[in-house]
């Protein structure tokens, strides 16, 4: 029972559908995008009662493709795999679950990288910043349109998890179930600090031409790397890594320069891997939602006050090296969701994963989340 | 006496020294320097029997500039003045302190910025990797020269820590007592990770001109920033980032802009700054020299038949807040000194300091280090 679901099943093959909404769709920010598309994919079925929906909410660097594969030789399945499919923790013979790439994602709803109808051209760093508020509020829209009134269950982690608790506070009679991983009710110091440097990279190469850089058919390849360089490494716990790499060394691609350290290569890649697939201005846009957000920001900081609408029954997960969002950010909602008396379990899993666990195949972690989800009634 | 060092005496304008060393130098890569500066401060006087001397070794940043001003007008004194001076832990009255700025540094000793005698121009990328080991030989140089036959305490926190403890362990009987302040015996692959990320900010920037950019006028300056960015941010605590910035926000210089995190305009200013006065190849060399020294590297990684050279009383201190080098990191020194009978004492001060408290004026940590101090015999 080591690996309990590696050989369980696959969604199998999914294709991703957009979902057009044509109205005016009204940011906290104050602009009004004329219309916007959202990117999705469902596995499973929604049953005759509509009862059984997942909304599942991505992290910073997600996007709509969860589970299953595009196509059969994909090397990878999407993102969350280990947790979706039949028989698995969020299992797709009971479930229907839903995945999008959020508002302002670079993955096929509109975002930086789409084309603003006021112009003509793509939006570039004139996209309007939005926030989890807004996400939630087209998920919204997203659940209407597919007939949905109530999920079963809301899940995420990290940045996820924010709109999970989000949806739960703020439209406690559509959610019967939330799942926050990783998450915290608000950033540190610390974390916008290490955000604040991921943007900092990205706006000092000379290739980002204040965010207009598509329009001239650049890519500021080497600032975007450097920001998920940054990243990468918060995600991994100190542990983990020095179990992973140690202090091995390794020849680089050039000869006769001098031996690197395997983490030092294994940055290198991530990062140049990441700067081909993503765009800047989204890294920027999503990184300033996270800055932004905090729960508790419309009662004034108070915490338990913020989370009393909350109807919902809760699962609170941290992950014991997660120093981005570590344990103690996890039970500070724990302790505000005992204080305003909610229907709340909460377990800290004991990993070396870091921050990233929550999207790892941990036997303690999946068994926790199946346990769990398997008492959610439909 | 919560701040108990503070009207206690400066050690007054000092005024740095080159000495010049004219022999062939040989470093531990293989190379050769054909001679050598080091530029040297010093406070208090050498007694005659010359076994009062207390060298100083920096860290990644420092200088020779440890005490003192060089101008009555200099906004700031060197960089260890809470520590050293008339009446404090290193005690001017009573010892004779030697700082110096080390090979390939940036302020004043032969480094990347001055003038190898064989191209007539900046030795720039060119100039060899040095190590600690090479530090130490040079130190020994100064030693020599300065005709110190034995030092009554060599001390440095971080990198400087670790001079000091390769000192202790390859010239035993020219090292009477041994301070090591925040360091470790190696770096973990998180901590080269942090080097990597700050190494690869530089030389992603086009300015870098794969370090030939002095003979073009040009200076990596961004790079030079984000790298000074990313280690600053280490050597913080989250705790103390919390309580110095929050989530508080400020206006940008720019009106229209909107507001940023204190901690990003904090962050921003450190790092310009930082890049007007330092060298981006010192800045690389110095961080290579960091990753690349393990104390252990000469008995297989056995880091008690490592240390079992050391004749040394040795005092170990650990900051509680420190995550760049932990308190865990300097247990496993004082356990390996312990498993070889050394005479070690160990100190974890609780702080919120990070990993730069071994700098700030805290009143347990000065009264530690006086009264750890006064203890040496002369």
């Amino acid at each position: 029972m080591a690996t309990p679901f590696e050989d369980e099943g696959s969604v199998g093959l999914v294709k991703p559908r957009v979902e057009h909404f044509a109205e005016p769709f009204a940011l906290a920010c104050g602009e009004v995008l004329p219309a916007f598309d959202l990117i999705v994919e469902t596995y499973g079925t929604l049953n005759s009662s509509r009862s059984n929906a997942v909304l599942v909410c991505h992290a910073l660097s997600g996007n709509h493709h969860a589970a299953g594969k595009h196509a059969p030789e994909d090397a990878k399945p999407g993102w969350w795999d280990t947790l979706i499919g039949p028989g698995k923790p969020v299992d797709t013979n009971r479930f229907f679950v839903v995945s999008l790439n959020n508002l302002g994602g670079c993955d096929g709803s509109t975002g930086p990288n789409t084309i603003n109808p006021a112009t003509g051209e793509t939006w570039g760093p004139d996209f309007p910043d939005v926030t989890v508020n807004d996400w939630v509020n087209s998920q919204l829209a997203l659940a209407e349109r597919l007939d949905i009134d109530r999920w079963a269950v809301v899940i995420g982690g990290s940045l996820g998890g924010m709109q999970a608790l989000y949806w739960a506070v703020h439209h406690p009679g559509r959610v019967a179930n939330c799942v926050v991983l990783a998450a915290a009710p608000r950033l540190t110091a610390q974390n916008i600090a290490f955000n604040e440097i991921a943007r900092h990279a990205i706006t000092s190469d000379p290739d980002w031409l204040e965010g207009h850089y598509s329009k001239q058919q650049k890519v500021p390849a080497r600032g975007l790397a450097l920001a998920r360089m940054v990243g990468h490494l918060t995600y991994m716990s100190a542990e983990g890594m020095t179990d992973k790499f140690g202090r091995e060394r390794r020849a680089t691609e050039h000869s006769g320069e001098p031996e690197i350290f395997e983490v030092e290569s294994y940055l290198r890649y991530q990062g140049t891997q990441f700067s081909t697939r993503f765009d800047a201005n989204t890294y920027l846009l999503m990184t300033r939602a996270l800055d932004y957000f905090d729960i508790a920001d419309y009662t004034d900081g108070d915490l338990s006050a913020a989370l009393s609408p909350i109807t919902a029954r809760l699962l609170v997960v941290s992950f014991s090296s997660d120093w981005r969002f570590s344990p103690a950010r996890s039970r500070e909602i724990v302790d505000a969701l005992i204080t305003a008396s909610k229907d709340v379990s909460y377990a800290e899993i004991e990993t070396d994963g870091g921050h990233d666990a929550f999207l790892l195949n941990d036997p303690d972690y999946c068994h926790l989340m199946r346990a769990w989800l398997e008492q959610v009634t439909l």
